[in-house]
């Protein structure tokens, strides 16, 4: 039996969590992989107070394990995009597969990396980078590599679905709902990153170029957060029976591919609608596969570890046998590239307005809306709020974003408006 | 570019959808795999009416497919368990990597042509074997390599699961609906195999497999249709805030596999619930992943064609670097055999009777179930109904099935039963 040694670099949640299984799973890894997987060395800057499973040395430099004579496949679970890329692209240099849960690191420089792993005929896994408990990657990549896909969308941060689903639950407001989350351990101090739809962002970057194998950059995806939702907007939601959802989705209309990141307003009946906590759900549509669903924990060290060890059982197993090759990743290797759609196809749209009550506003609204040719579908309005901040509803029927854009922006030039108005966009009926 | 030539034994709907997408999607096809993939013969019994994509010739005896010195990879979608087991057999026995999409020759002969393909270090690709539409296979044999399963279950017939779908939606009874799927095509003029809960049986047999590397044979699992289910049960389940789903699972207790294959009664607010019309669903239920959910199209030519050419792209990139080799199938090879348990977990249930009214069986009925120490959790009867058949209800808190069993046969010897008790297993609160 062959030995494959494993040097990790990071050991935060999920780099223990991934000696924490090679160590308890040893046989049934073995069974699985045809070699014993043991981790020698992990590195970690500052000092590792309870013992690393198996025993293997502790290291603070990331040199000395990409460097080391004993390490074979170098796993990085540190994060950020500086430190992480020279790790990566120094182990790939030196001919050793990497194994990256870094969903930032390959947004913003995964075609360098997946250049460098070709150049060295080295595999470079990543599937712990999207929707850690979901085998989503493997799933695009293999699964439906004989189709077309035509749409791919998610919900791809469970900490901005923790706070929309205790909004809904509870009825509280974006700020009550975000202490809860983060007391949980599931949102942290600075949450700007997951309620901004930054994280959703990268993950939502990654997935369109491997399923439209299309070079697409995250600062290209037009991103909106959830902070603006407030218990008021669940409510209309539930009087819609709906729910509110972080989206990130992109489709292919006509040769160009729209995709956002932004909040979607999504009928109970859906399945978007039960997704709730901390899960993450990706759905694939594909022109012969029809719809199809990917369901699990979005993060957390054991369901992340659990994807980074089903790459290194495949990777080891390859390493045994002698036979280690760079992996095609569509959208990174030989992308061709599709333009980004500036005018998206028309879909329906969800407008709370809070305003200052006085007569005369809902047909000076309708007449604005009218103006661009869009038809209201609904008003609503719940009884008994205050008249200086009274929020209502209007719901319109399917127009193109630069369409609704135009006429939000001139409801918010109105003097009548205590804030922004909220868009939503509406879930078409499926 | 290496030519990886591809012989169809079974050229009926998902042969020809095999065909078809690897000639519309060859481009993408040969990026992928790194190999050109060419269908050069496909065997049928009867007439070929429509050319083959590509032009290959056409054969009637399945030797002169897996014979043929033109032939690398053997399809097999044929169907049935006795002439595809010598095909299979017969092409590993030649070298000769397989695909097939037969659930019934794995799950009555998996293991004897999983021992033939290692003998012979050739692969042996099944995805397409089980849930068309849904890379189950893939997720359970890699994706979750690294952790251990305590649970799989799901819906795993798209024709039953249309059926419930269309009596609950229509009220209709389940002669009703069957012939209305039968009309639709969904349903086969003996539609005993789908609706007697047989095909789910025999998938369900090889997730148990890949899940808990356990031998488990179809024949062991018990096994109940959804004949017996009628209009009634659905207003009953409408009342209780649920549908009816058929449902097969899996689960691990005290190192015992409790397995059936079985109506349930599930909540509306659950996933389960969602998946309606010819959709499948497999839930896995991992110590470290948590839940994680996979849904898509369970049968069809494309859908399962898609599952049969992502085995035949990978089989096709090793043969074209000449890596060839057995492929394990946790389950299949080496299975360790957990016992099948007899005294499975308590769950709850509902039990539909159907009497001739008249004074004191409530009570009666209550006095057997309290008998078996079982306590009831609801009774619900319909106003109006018919005298001669008057059909209740009674949901009980969670007991074992064979105490649940016992009461339902001593309810079913009482002299003013209509017709035998129906038993529906309650899905416990997720």
């Amino acid at each position: 039996m062959k030995t494959v040694r494993i040097g990790i670099v990071g050991y935060g949640t999920v780099g223990q969590a991934t000696a924490d299984i090679l160590h308890a799973h040893a046989a049934e890894i073995e069974r699985r992989s045809g070699a014993q997987i043991v981790v020698t060395v992990v590195c970690r800057r500052s000092p590792v107070t309870t013992p690393v499973p198996g025993g293997s040395r502790i290291e603070t430099d990331w040199r000395h394990v990409v460097d080391a004579d004993d390490v074979d496949i170098v796993v990085e679970t540190m994060g950020g995009t500086s430190v992480a890329r020279e790790v990566v692209a120094a182990a790939l240099s030196r001919g050793k597969p990497v194994v990256t849960a870094n969903k930032n690191l390959l947004a913003a420089h995964g075609e360098g990396l997946f250049r460098l792993a070709a150049q060295h005929h080295r595999p470079l896994g990543f599937e712990a980078s999207v929707a850690g408990g979901v085998p989503v990657v493997r799933a695009i990549a293999e699964g439906t590599a004989g189709d077309r896909l035509i749409a791919i969308f998610g919900i791809l941060n469970g900490t901005a679905n923790y706070i929309l689903t205790r909004m809904e639950a509870a009825g509280l407001d974006f700020t009550e709902a975000l202490a809860e989350a983060q007391a949980a351990g599931y949102a942290e101090a600075d949450p700007t990153f997951d309620v901004e739809g930054f994280d959703a962002r990268d993950k939502l970057a990654i997935l369109t170029r491997l399923a439209f194998g299309s070079r697409v950059l995250p600062d290209k995806i037009p991103t909106f957060g959830i902070t603006r939702i407030t218990a008021v907007d669940l409510l209309y939601a539930r009087r819609l029976e709906s729910t509110i959802r972080l989206v990130g989705a992109a489709e292919l209309h006509n040769g160009q591919i729209e995709v956002s990141v932004r909040p979607w307003l999504v009928h109970h009946s859906s399945m978007l609608a039960k997704v709730d906590g901390v899960n993450n759900a990706v759905f694939l549509q594909g022109e012969r596969v029809g719809t199809q669903m990917f369901y699990g924990r979005g993060a957390g060290g054991n369901p992340t570890g659990i994807a980074v060890v089903s790459d290194l059982i495949e990777i080891a197993a390859d390493f045994a046998a002698g036979k280690l090759a760079a992996k095609t990743a569509p959208g990174f290797c030989n992308a061709h590239d599709l333009p980004i759609s500036l005018q998206p196809h028309p879909v329906p749209w969800y407008l709370r307005l809070t305003i200052r009550d006085r007569p005369g506003i809902v047909a000076r609204i309708a007449e604005i809306i009218a103006r661009e040719g869009i038809n209201i579908d609904s008003v609503l309005q719940e009884p008994h709020m205050a008249k200086d901040a009274l929020s209502f509803v209007i719901t319109v029927e399917p127009v193109s974003e630069p369409v609704i854009h135009r006429a939000v922006a001139a409801i918010n030039s109105c003097d009548f408006l205590q804030s922004p108005v909220l868009l939503l966009r509406v879930q078409s009926p499926q």
